[in-house]
């Protein structure tokens, strides 16, 4: 194993962080806020080359806008490590960008060190959807789970509406070459993406290190039930058709059948609406979000298949109507049982707390290991707390991590 | 009694129902929009001063924009009829509208006939708080069931901000002598509002008449469920503090508490905030609006301090807090039986199907009826919409009513 001065990672990657974290980084002075084709973006990447010019890599960005950086010639096998420097619109400093100032600091440490480990780095754009609305989007370019159509006339900017194949273009790129931005994984004989966990787990367990084994899948859907618009006040209680109640009785059973499908499988009413939204006026449609996940597919898109026909029938039972719509829905990902044992033998050497577990959360690591064997390493964040500006996380761990990614790889080559 | 032209009236009422929903009277083009200090809420009042004084009215504005017509002296007894001519920001052409518009028939009929009834219209402004928030706004000036410091402080305008004062003022009114306003009731001997039923009880029973007995009470309060926002995929059932789960209870036990309670109380859900509102995002705090309303004191007010007391244990028993704050509340007003048995006997005079019945919606009669012995007629409105561009109602059923009310005033007298 490679010693690494941790103390030293550990500084390196907290000053990148508070850089990033100025005000030439972030749209927001309150909270992270950088998404794709804002200036601080630009900055953001801009930031990020220079870096690792300074270390000889050759860095360039596909035809969409994700940050590629190798230092080997093109064709050449390289081992991939990275995340996302995108934010939440209301977001902390570490959700993504960590895990890319982590992988920066493996290519300082493989610099340093002289191990000369053929490596690439990439920066995905528009994890968080903050731009337009659509999570994950960057990496599902990269795998082609999106259409022209969609990239053209259906993701829309949440800022003015206009579409992301136009901001593209503004910004420089040439989205209709976007196919061409799945050869970014042409090279890579693996994959280890850094994040911090976004949860209490690491925190609760007193672990330092969390090695990722799966990344749950996902639904993501609304329901909209209808019902009928009536005076609040005049309308006896007998003629209604009050679609809040219906929701109401979705969150709950929603709770239940999570909870009852057990696995880690989670479910989610992050989104409500009421329209028209009025103290004195009997709501005549409701919608709100569905987010469903888990590692095991059948428990989760069970648990969505079950809420979807009890909206349904809730509804029919009040007189009502309700319509079930997915946005988007990935599958549960295995991860690379290679690669993460290679992370736990070296996660094991430093004599640190660590553990394996699932990760709830989704990753950009979900788009890549279709086609390259991948594994992800979780850092612990403070109470959990993430997509937010209280989000907290020690860059001590971080450095730590670098190390554990350093070897992990050297050991795989 | 005074046999009347029916078609006739209902013809007149209909003219005027259309011309008021001209473009000089509307902000909007796709429903009624119109509040006080409005250039077409000014020509809404022209409207009627124009008619008014061709009848031989006197007609004045009180200091905030009241409009008063009166066909004696000041200071000589009059009968009071009248409505408000505001409407919701998404609104319709009948509530309120049309029951000035039935009262200037009854000043019409009055003249035609040669009655010489003493008569006095008044217009309310702000019966539907499009302008200001505030419900009933007009007639509680009027009643002084308002502060000061409210007018000058805490009314602001849902448009830009600025005080109802302000606002009164640019208008070219005297905000600072608001509590002559008092001084619009001293002559009335009584007082009569029609109003569309908003809701399907005439429609369904049959009635073309509604004589109201009792106006409903209510209860206007939030509650906010303060919860914790945490990731929606990584965050454990159990590590969750989802205030959506709260809020869903309530909602829930709203519903059962207003039917327990009987006797026509109503309990409604019309508002619900998620923050943050993201689909990935376990909510960090919920508000929800609650409307509790009946003619039975007791039973809607033990509904609003069971649903106050049931968010806060359910909120704790999920490891939350929540608040509730009350916003506005007014008593159930019972209306005066002498009116109501002669508007009963002039209905029954018609041979037209019509019936006793409470009111669930709160009118302007409210802040009448202390001072003035006060009732109501209502007339149907198709399928119970109201505070919609869809509202409508039929302008004979006005027709029938403008001849009840005024043969019900000079069986009085």
């Amino acid at each position: 194993m490679v010693a690494v001065e941790r103390n030293r990672s550990g500084e390196r990657i907290g000053r990148d962080i508070a850089t990033l974290s100025g005000p030439d980084y972030t749209l927001s002075s309150e909270a992270i806020r950088r998404y794709a084709y804002t200036p601080v973006y630009r900055n953001t990447l801009d930031f990020f080359t220079r870096a690792l010019e300074e270390l000889g890599f050759e860095v360039y960005e596909d035809p969409v806008g994700t940050l590629v950086a190798r230092n080997r010639p093109r064709g050449e096998p390289v081992f991939g490590i990275g995340s996302h420097c995108d934010s939440n619109r209301n977001g902390g400093r570490y959700d993504g960008t960590m895990g890319v100032v982590t992988a920066l600091e493996v290519c300082r440490l493989n610099a340093e060190r002289g191990l000369d480990l053929p490596l690439q780095l990439i920066s995905f754009l528009e994890e968080e959807g903050s731009g337009f609305g659509q999570m994950l989007l960057g990496s599902r370019i990269t795998a082609q789970r999106v259409t022209e159509e969609e990239l053209k006339e259906r993701f829309l900017a949440i800022d003015d509406g206009r579409s992301f194949w136009e901001h593209a273009r503004d910004a420089g790129y040439e989205p209709e070459r976007w196919r061409e931005s799945s050869h970014i994984l042409d090279d890579l004989t693996g994959w280890i993406e850094l994040h911090i966990e976004q949860a209490r787990v690491l925190q609760d367990t007193g672990n330092r290190i969390g090695i990722v084994t799966a990344i749950a899948g996902y639904v993501h859907a609304d329901v909209v039930v209808h019902g009928r618009g009536d005076h609040a006040g005049a309308t006896p209680m007998d003629f209604r058709l009050d679609p809040g109640l219906v929701a109401a009785e979705c969150i709950l059973e929603l709770e239940r059948l999570a909870r009852a499908a057990g696995k880690g499988t989670v479910g989610t009413v992050g989104e409500l609406e009421v329209h028209p939204s009025l103290i004195n006026v009997v709501p005549e449609r409701v919608r709100f979000s569905l987010d469903i996940r888990g590692v095991d597919e059948d428990a989760f898109r069970g648990v969505a298949r079950d809420i979807a026909a009890f909206a349904r029938d809730a509804a029919g039972k009040r007189g009502m109507t309700a319509e079930y719509r997915e946005r988007q829905t990935l599958p549960a990902t295995p991860l690379d049982e290679r690669i993460v044992a290679a992370l736990e033998a070296a996660a094991r050497e430093t004599g640190e707390p660590f553990m394996s577990m699932p990760s709830g959360a989704a990753h950009d690591t979900m788009c890549v290991a279709d086609r390259v064997p991948s594994a992800m390493v979780f850092v612990p964040c403070k109470d959990g707390i993430s997509h937010s500006p209280l989000e907290d996380a020690d860059p001590a761990d971080a450095g730590l991590a670098a190390g554990i990614i350093l070897n992990a790889i050297r050991a795989l080559h």
